[in-house]
């Protein structure tokens, strides 16, 4: 066995406040999330009176989520909010100042173990001039390395034509886009408990969304842009290759799509955290070996604990092993390779 | 290059009737569906007074399939009615009536050719008693090998309770099922033209339909049943490993799934139809090589037009082609693999 080089850098990974702010706006009954107290090492997220989940102190406390990422050979964790918390259902105002608590406690997070932790902030995508203002704050005046996004925004998918700013200042300013599921359609086909939302329906969501920035052209005005997809894509390489195929039969797709969705394809980023050898090596030879990088879902239960020997075990050489441990991580960061 | 084996068995193609009988219901304004002419060799599908879709003659006519069919390397179609006409949006005795003109004409099409085609029919899911009547009579009269169904009923995945009784009743019957999308979810999430809702949403709603036997039960409480996926399972096989996962750190799973999701997956059949080899190899890895079977999706536009080389250039040599051009078809069917 050849010598194994360096730890992972993982690009999947939540936090939660300790506290918010108490709700200061204008509204009534506002989903707002306030902390409690729960059992040791635990608090409560509490949105409209209810316990929305239970989250350990890894959520927000630095200092132990270096002790299990030493355990995990994780270098480097990209930190994002829970994606409940982007919470795009509150009014504009509300959404910002949601917003601007998330990244000051990213950043903080961050700036503590700047050598271990990224960041990607929240920005309030239903209102796209506060968006627009908290995207240059998080990344020009926090310095964090971009921002974590919704597949839909209050349904809309997010290669709706209103969010066509929102991308153009992204690649404008170099931001780094993590793309997450976040109250999913098709809700209506699941038989089951309420834990398969997550699990079948964020998938599929993940996918819609992802073929959304084709078939909207997002992707096609702008090459530049670097958009990593949670969950692997989810259903997003089985429908790349029918939309793929698909291209070459309706001539209508091709206005929007001047190239082969494949070969645009090949441009997004895609985590490891596909729970199979079978499906990660599968996204591997679809999309290239310079585009799937770790991902955890960290620190919550369904996460996967051994992000590292899941890519040491495809055996794929020392060269790809380094890529997919830490260096594609790293240039969907926007970091040097040396660091 | 070894000698290539035999011809392949396609058991995803679709039949439309020359004609439909008048409607002679009790409803008004009902989407009964009627045929007109059309250009040279095709007739328009006419629901509603819109044209729902114009068809090639293929759609009807045996023997211009049989000359396509020889030079596909195709020896045997197994013949499902175009979905949107199993109209499980129709009251029950429509339906029904429906359901009964199509499967006499699909088993008049098998009569003429029975060594080119084999058959499955439709049955009225919207109302059970109807549904189980004409599936005994699609099985035991018309000798048909099985049904096609969509892949919810009126909105309700396949997966829910009330379809207990049709899945044992298929499963008693030792008839075949073929899962194909129809109405998918997820239309709120597409960006683009009307063909996304094939191109996109059904694969997503395939792999949502294919859990919901799953998590339902219904795979668990029928192993003998054999039911084949359309699309290779569409999304189904990104969900079928995270659900797989799931099932280990999420308790409740297991109380509808006493089997781990992956292995109760592997009885399940998939076409090929997913339009690239990475997808064609992965489900051959993930299902196994006998759980693999030919599907194009002749006659309509998005068809594969060289299943056969798709099969064969994946070289894995003279057992598993035969498996998977015929074999595991034939199987599938019912059918001796010596036929």
């Amino acid at each position: 066995m050849s010598n194994p080089c360096c730890r992972g850098v993982d690009i999947h990974t939540h936090v939660v406040p300790e506290n918010f702010p108490a709700y200061r706006g204008r509204g009534n009954a506002v989903p707002w999330p306030s902390m409690s107290p729960a059992q040791h090492c635990h608090r409560h997220v509490m949105i409209s009176g209810k316990v929305f989940r239970t989250v350990p102190n890894q959520c927000w406390d630095g200092a132990a989520r270096i002790v299990d990422m030493d355990l995990m050979g994780i270098e480097r964790q990209v930190l994002s909010p829970m994606p409940e918390l982007l919470s795009y259902w509150l009014d504009a105002e509300d959404g910002a100042a949601l917003a601007r608590h998330l990244n000051v406690q990213i950043a903080g997070m961050v700036q503590r173990h700047p050598e271990r932790f990224s960041g990607l902030g929240a920005v309030p995508l239903q209102d796209m001039t506060r968006c627009l203002r908290e995207l240059e704050f998080v990344v020009s005046e926090l310095g964090l390395a971009g921002v974590e996004i919704g597949t839909n925004v209050n349904g809309k998918p997010i290669g709706s034509p209103e969010f066509e700013p929102f991308f153009a200042a992204a690649a404008e300013l170099g931001a780094a886009v993590f793309v997450h599921p976040l109250r999913p359609t098709g809700m209506d086909r699941l038989v089951g408990p309420a834990s398969l939302e997550q699990i079948l329906a964020f998938p599929c969501e993940t996918g819609l969304a992802a073929t959304s920035l084709l078939t909207g052209g997002i992707l096609a005005r702008h090459p530049s842009l670097r958009i990593a997809l949670s969950h692997g894509g989810g259903a997003f390489p089985a429908l790349a290759a029918r939309l793929d195929h698909a291209w070459q039969v309706f001539p209508a797709l091709q206005e929007s799509m001047p190239e082969a969705p494949l070969a645009t394809s090949r441009r997004l980023y895609f985590d490891s955290l596909v729970y199979n050898p079978v499906l990660l090596r599968q996204q591997i030879a679809l999309f290239g070996a310079s585009q799937t990088l770790i991902g955890t879902d960290y620190p919550f239960v369904i996460l996967d604990k051994a992000p590292v020997p899941h890519i040491r075990e495809l055996d794929l050489g020392a060269e790809l092993e380094r890529m997919l441990l830490r260096d594609n991580a790293l240039r969907w960061l926007g970091l040097p390779a040396s660091r």
